[in-house]
This record gives structure tokens, C-alpha cells and sequence, in this order.
């Protein structure tokens, strides 16, 4: 079985490095050319265009920025789709909006080849350790066929629905993140206003029943003062709008959402679409007359 | 070491009964006399004034609904001031403001007693298996005397600073479960309104970073309709008003805080103060045009 | 001076209406075609299609529900544009977003055409009797020469700047309305829980430095329970969307739009969209436990 | 008919100064003893303590911070309570919470005397010109033989209800105030970003159905940027905590209040305290990053 993998950003060229160890034959591609040379060097194949990267292969899979990245790479001229065979598989890992996969689900149909979309959750050092977890939108006959590539990148792959679920999924996942997060950060704000010390804060909140690895993670992030980029602020907040999007399409009314949407729109005006959510602290600091340099 | 167990509802009788089984000698009071029956047959003495309970007791712990409730079993006529031994630790496990702890402390050095305040995290198991949180304010010398009766009771025993810090480290506990867990109800119901099942929605979010015990406890409570109440929204109400209070009193803005607040009171005015915070999320159902028997 | 008026609705029939009693020569249109018969029987010629209607006109003006209905009519097929002369203006009315006029004015200029956007302000009584309030976008010289036309139908009118500046005004004003009447209405239901009459609240308001004419007419509607439609539900949560989207475009983060916007959708979820934005006291009272039937 | 008025801030000077010109015998009272001179010397005696002032007063009136020095100034030693002279009418005019004035009531009956609440809408130059509205709470019968002394202050008396209702009417007033003013910053925020010069954006506003003279005024001050106090930042917050609770006691959600009073708790945070409520326009600006100086 030999695969493409188009995209080899931070979660990408982890991804792909997998596939390589899986021992499967790789071709990869990135916008930026210099991106692949480690991978070529550990026996992948680099292309020259999407379309290119997909001529030989049974699975592309595809991580890129945005729903417009995917579908300049994969509709665009020289994209993916042009060079797609009949029978192959097409896979998009992008967090993307609930409509474009099924845009591109229409457009492998006609290529004969069929769709699945499976955005991850999981970051950067799930990414390495082929930890993430898959939320697949598409059919499942076509989820058991495409198995073996997907298995090497997650511990856990859940099929949601048809195509469109996968993207649904991963919208409410980031929302259900952010909102706590942000709860995470107001509550230490708060504290330390009061005079609590980050540790004992920490040493409770990671003993109690809303403990959970990104708490630990993002707390102590807020801790360290470390905002080093796991998940930036801008893809979440990309993501949030994504759900506002959606939750208006379909009438749901949504206050924390809606809330914590201002909230990232906040940090980008300020600068820190960049930097971890765990930076998301800053803006609450800032509305607290607090770390005015932000 | 003799103790007193003051306030025997939910918590309470789990609380006393772990300090009997402990081998405690312990005095028990409730207001209403009925709740004492299972721990006299084990072994405990019923007062019959909080006065009474205190008399003999080298440590004396309230566990009681609010701060009202506090302030009349401890203070009031009979209260357990008035029996109080000189050189006794008076404890109170209440979750209350952050001022009721420092008049306690008060009142209790006019008698030559010491005083704790140790709100606690975790909800009717953790109470039964001794695996609850304290979030102690007050003296650590004191604190050390204490912990031989503290310990039965819990796997952690944080201590946050003078008196007053427990409360607020319970305050703010709570804000960040009250948020989190809204989060969770806003991404299900999103998800829903989308086609999406819970069951597969429970199995990404309990597999992903995100995942503690209480969103499996309360992703599980909404998939199933079980509101059956470990955490009562009135409860959680009342923390989360606390909570206002102390961000107002140290001018700490926090808007999703506020948002929930809003969303505890709606559940409060349409009936729901007794069921636990689970059904929170039947007020994001009706804003949505769902579930209009609420 | 001809013009042609696309869009016979409550706001448009009106405005043709003060059209043809300010001696205009007045070709109209209308996607069902009985809407046009008052107007007709006064004079006015009304046309198959939205090409025909703009064959002989000097100036254009469509008053059509939302974006989607101004590209189908004009840039679709037989619309506007493929009979727009060389030389005219086409004005559009519709409140839209804020990209939507940019493409019109590139359209209109391959025509040999010119454009002009002038959103309104004012409902229904507003545009019978020509008091309606224009934001217009576009070139000023071209607004000088629009203005005949413009006139019967306004009190004022003012350049906002170049084409999409309108919107952008549109879009805010909407944002302050649907934001301040409902402070408004959660006033009230504070006041009515508290046991003031809705008359005495309405006195004093009314008589404050907050008093506007749309704080009487909103109020006077929730005092008297008429939700009869001046503007509906979902033509202010589609503007509301459209802020959204615009206050994303440029990341500035309205808490209070946010807030609105949700109460908004659960409206619609509520099935109140077609009534008049009063009706949204109704989930207001409804989250307070009141008002069940909603 | 014989008339004491304890507290002479901007407010409480100005409406001395009209009693003293409608012709009342007038003593007055203020902590800060300078305050008194211009009014001495219009012909006004200053009493040294509040028992003092109210000792031969018919009518005695307070206008002043907050509940905490209306309880001061009137149950405290040497307060207003000691010499109130039996049949003689008390009218507090501050604007506290709704508790406070029934508190009062009993106090004034147990001296045989009468009370009435008053808040009053309406600032600075109202105060001045005698065109406040108040919003009265006590017995109808009380109200009608205050008035001659209420009407000089006054160009509106509205009874609400009992003692109590009127404090509930001017913390809604001022709820809906505040959070419409949020919106009209919100707006020209949102325009400003979008390229919209405030000129034309409040020519729109100030002839659409939602202009006020409020909103003028404020619209002007952020125009112009112009923040002289004529209604302060931390006056308006205290109100809003106010309304917070009324809320609470009620179960009322208020999405917008909450929303907007943690703007007011952000403004106070970064020391805007004691600037006008248009000031707030700065909380939203710091938001979307621009003036960072704030």
C-alpha cells in the first residue's frame, strides 16, 4: 500500500515520519520545499505538485492550514484531485468547516476514488508518538479499507457519521477545550488576585475530578509562564469561529461560546495569535489591570 | 483524640462514618434528629445541641449547607461556641464565602480554640472512601495537629494559606467544574443538533486530553438522563454567586463566569435547584427549542 | 428621471409607492408577482423579469431579503445587470454584508454602470412616509446625481464613505438596537419580578435620558403583548450574523454582540423568527422560569 | 414648611441650592465641612451632625454615596435618626440596594416619623435645572405631602410602589443605561475598525429611532474624547452589583447585565474608576488592541 501525505507543518511531518517508520512507501509534499528533506532523506519520495504526490498512491492524505489550503491543494490547478486514481482514497486531517468535506467528497466521486475526512485531536507530541485521535466522517466500508494507514497515527480512530460528522466533531472538541481552558484561567486569576500560589492551586485542581491532561498541561504552562506553541491561538480561534458558524446554521444558541469567541478575538488584536491558548491568561490578566504589557 | 461531627446530610454521614471507622470516639449532631440513627448503632453519641457536641471534643468539624447555617450552629444560642474546649480545633468543611471563615477563626481564639476552614472537592464516593480533597486555610501548626482526623477523610490535603484561602480556592474550583462541564453541554448539544450520537461524541472527548473523571461522570449522566443529584445545582448556584462576589470584591472580571451564573440562575427559576448540575445542560436544550417540558 | 424598483416586500412596496407619488416613472418587480397589482393600478409598469425592469431606467434601487436574493437578482440569469444601461446607478437597499456591495460595483462598472448601496434605517411607518434614514456607500459625485430619487424616501441622508461603508453602518446601527432593547427587556422582567408595573417602569424610562422612540415602541409592545412585525426576529439575527462575521474580519471583540447574537438564535430555535424583534422579551421571561408556552 | 439636605456632592449641592431657591427654610450637612459655604452663604444654616440637621426639619432629605454612609449618616451616632422630630418625613434619595430603604422605613416609624426612597434619574445639569425624575417608593399618602419639596428637584415623580420599588426601578434604569451605552461603543468600535468616521456614524445614530439624549451625550463625549464625569464609572458599578443581586435574589438571568458588569469590574481593575461611563469605550478599544495606554 503506498501512500501521500500533503502538508508537513508541525502536526504533518510528524504524521508522515510515522507512516515512514510503519514502513510504508511515502511520497510527501509541502508548499515550502525545504520541509521534506529529513523525510526524503529517511526514503520518502518528494513531489514536485499535489497532483504529482497523488498519481501513484492508494491513500492521500492531506493536513493542511484551512479549508482554503485544502481546497487550493486539493481543487486547485495541479491540485490533488488531477492527479487522484480511480479507487484511491482521499483523506483530509484538517480541522475544517462541516461543508468542505463534502464538497471534496463530491469531487473524488468523480474521480472514481473515494473520501474520508478525519480530523485529529491530540497535539504536537501525539503527533510523534502516533497517540491522536482520528474522528472520521465518511463510509465505513471505506474507513476499514483505509485502516492500516491510519492506525500508525492514533491510538484510537471513532467513526462519527458520514462525511461532514468528522468535521462537527472536532468544532465541538475545540470548543468544549477552549471554554475550559478559559475556566482554568479564570479561576487562577481570580486566586491569585486573593493571594493563592500557582502551586497549590495546581496541586488541587490536578487532584480533583476536573483533572485532565491538558488542565495539567495549560496550567502549568500558566505557571512556567511558558506560551511555547502547542496549539496557537489562531487555529483555535479559526476553529471557534468555525463552531459560531455552525451553531448558527443550525440555531443553537451557544453563551460560553459565543463568550469565549470574544475572548480570542481579544488576543489576536493583540498580538498573540502566534502563541499557545495557554496565552489566553494574558487577556484575562489584561482585563484584570493586570500585565499591562500585553 | 475525641471528635465531633456536626451536619450529617449527603457528605456528612460519609464523613462521620469514616472518622467511626477510623476508631474515632465521636459525637454527632444533626438539627434534624433522625439522620443520626445508623451512626449511634455504630458506636457515636448524638448531641442534642451543637453545644453538647462540643463539650468533650478535642476536634470539632461542621459540615453544614451554607454560610446562615454556619454562622447559627456555631455562633448561635447552643452553638458550638459555647461548649468549645480551650486548646480544641474547630473545623469547618462547609463550602462558604471567604469572610465567614476569618470571623469563625475569630470567634474561636475569643475561647482559646484554633480554628481551620477545610472546603472539600469531590462528591458523595469520595466522601465514602475517604478520597476527598481538602483545601485547608489556616495556621500549619495547627494544621498538623489536625491531620490525624483529616487524613480518614481524604487523599490530599492542600494547604492554601491563612484562613480565608480555602474558601476561595473552593470558589474557584468550583467556577472552572460549573464552566467546564456547560462547555460539555453546549458541544453535545451542538453535536447533536448536527446528527452526531453521544455515544461516539463521549468516546472522542473521553479519549482525548480533555478527559477527567467529572466530564465522564457527567457526559455519562446526560447520554443516560440521569440526573440523579451528587452536586446540586442550588448548590453549585450558591458557589457560583460567592464566586461573583469575591471577583467583585477584588474587581477580577471574568465573563464566563458571569455567562454561566446567568445560566445557573434560569435553572433555578425553572425548578431544577434540586437535581444536580448534569441537568444544566437541559437549559442549553431549551434555548435551543428542545426539550420543552423543562 | 426612471427609475426601476426591485422588490415589493413590506419596506419595498412602500417605497415604490412614495416613488410614483413624487412623479417618478416607475418600473417595479417582484419574484411572486401579485405584490406588484396596487402599484400598477397607480401607474407603475411592472416587469417579467429583473433585466427588463432595468432596461430603460436611470436609476435601479432592489430592496431584496438578504445577499443570496441581491446576486440572484442581479447578477443572476435575466437579472439586473443583463439589462442595466450604460450610465445608470443601481442603488441597493438591502441590508447586506459588507463584501456584497464590492462585487455589485465591479459588476455594475463592466456595464459602463454605477453604483451606489444605501442601507436603511426605520421600519415599516418610516418608509410610508419617506422618513426612512440612508447610509450610503459609493462615490459622492454619484450620490449627488442619485439624490432626486433618493430624497422622496428619506429624512436623511448620509455618505458613510466608499461602497461598503454603508453596510458596515447597517450592520453597527442593528448591532446598538438589537444590544439596548434588549437591556431593555431584561430591565422590565427584573422590574416585573421585583413587582413594578410595566406602566410605571414605561414612565420613568420613557421620561429618562435613555428614552428613545424605538425604547417606546419596544416597550410599549412588551407592555401590551403585541408582537406584531415592524422588523422581524430573523432579518435582525441575519444582521446580527453578518456583525459577527464583519467584528471577526477585523477581530474586534463585542462581548454584548456575542451575548445578543445567542439570544437571537434560540429565538429562531423558538420558532420567532417571523415575529417582531419585542418577541424577544419572550426568552428572557422564558429563562426566568416564566412565560412557558414559548 | 422646613427642609434639611445632608450630603452636598455634584449632586446634593445642586438640589440644595434649588431648595434654597424655591424658598425652604434649609439646613445642611456634609462630612467634609467646606462643601456648605456657598449655600450658607444663599442663606442655608449648617448643622455640625446629622441629629442636628434634622432636629426642626418637616422634611429631611440625604443624597449620598453609597449604602453604606446612607446607613452611616442616618442610624449611626449623632445620625439623622436621633432628631428626627415625630410626623416629620424622610426621604433618601441615593441610590442603594433594595433592602436598605425598608431597613430605613422601620427605623423612621419606630421615631413616629415617615419615610420615602427616591432615586433619581438624570444627571449633573438636571440636578442643576431641577429636572430629575424620581422614582419614589412609600405610601401614596406620605408621597403627597412630600411633594412640595420634591418639585423643585423634579420635572417627573413617578410613584413606583412600596418602599423598596423605587430602589429596584433605578437599578434597572440603570442596567439598561449601561448596557445600551456598551452597545453604542461596541458600535463605533466596530465602524471605526471598518474605516467609519464617528461624525458620520453618530449622524446615523442621533436620526434613527434609537437616539436619546443619552446617547448623544455619549456618542459626543467619545467623539470628542471627552471623558469629564458627569455619571462616574465606579458609581454605575456599584449599581450594577446591585443589580446583580436583585438579580440573584430573584433568579433572573441576565446575560447582558452580567456581560456588561464585568466590562464595569475590568474598567474599575484598570483605574477608570472615577472617570464618566463613556470611558467604558476604552475597555472595548483596549479589547481589540488598540489604546494600550488605558
Amino acid at each position: 500500500m503506498r501512500a501521500a501525505f500533503l502538508g508537513l507543518g508541525i502536526m504533518g511531518s510528524r504524521m508522515s515520519r510515522r507512516l515512514l517508520d510503519a514502513g510504508f512507501g511515502l511520497t510527501v509534499w509541502n508548499r515550502t520545499p525545504g520541509r521534506a528533506k529529513d523525510l526524503v532523506q529517511s526514503g520518502a519520495r518528494e513531489a514536485r505538485a499535489p497532483s504529482e504526490a497523488a498519481r501513484d498512491a492508494d491513500v492521500v492524505l492531506t493536513m493542511l492550514g484551512d479549508p482554503a489550503s485544502v481546497r487550493e491543494v486539493i481543487l486547485g490547478p495541479n491540485g490533488v484531485l488531477e492527479g487522484l486514481p480511480s479507487g484511491s482514497i482521499l483523506i483530509d486531517l484538517t480541522t475544517v468547516d462541516p461543508e468542505t468535506p463534502r464538497e471534496l467528497e463530491k469531487a473524488a466521486a468523480e474521480k472514481g476514488a473515494f473520501f474520508l475526512e478525519a480530523p485529529v485531536t491530540g497535539s504536537r507530541p501525539a503527533a510523534s508518538s502516533g497517540e491522536l485521535v482520528l474522528m472520521v466522517g465518511g463510509e465505513a466500508e471505506v474507513l476499514s479499507r483505509a485502516e492500516p494507514v491510519l492506525k500508525p497515527l492514533s491510538r484510537r480512530i471513532v467513526h462519527m457519521g458520514p462525511v461532514g460528522a468528522g468535521a462537527r466533531m472536532k468544532l465541538l472538541n475545540n470548543l468544549i477545550i477552549a471554554v475550559s481552558m478559559q475556566a482554568l484561567y479564570e479561576g487562577m486569576t481570580l486566586g491569585r488576585q486573593g493571594g493563592l500560589r500557582d502551586e497549590a492551586m495546581l496541586e488541587v485542581l490536578l487532584s480533583s475530578a476536573s483533572a485532565s491532561p491538558l488542565l495539567k498541561m495549560k496550567g502549568t504552562a500558566v505557571q512556567n509562564r511558558n506560551f511555547e506553541t502547542n496549539f496557537s491561538v489562531k487555529h483555535m480561534a479559526k476553529d471557534l469561529f468555525l463552531a459560531v458558524e455552525e451553531a448558527h446554521r443550525r440555531n443553537v444558541p451557544l453563551p460560553l461560546l459565543m463568550t469565549v469567541h470574544a475572548l480570542y478575538e481579544s488576543a489576536l488584536a493583540r498580538g498573540l495569535g502566534e502563541e499557545d491558548i495557554a496565552a489566553l491568561v494574558k487577556i484575562t490578566e489584561q482585563m484584570s489591570g493586570l500585565n499591562p504589557s500585553v
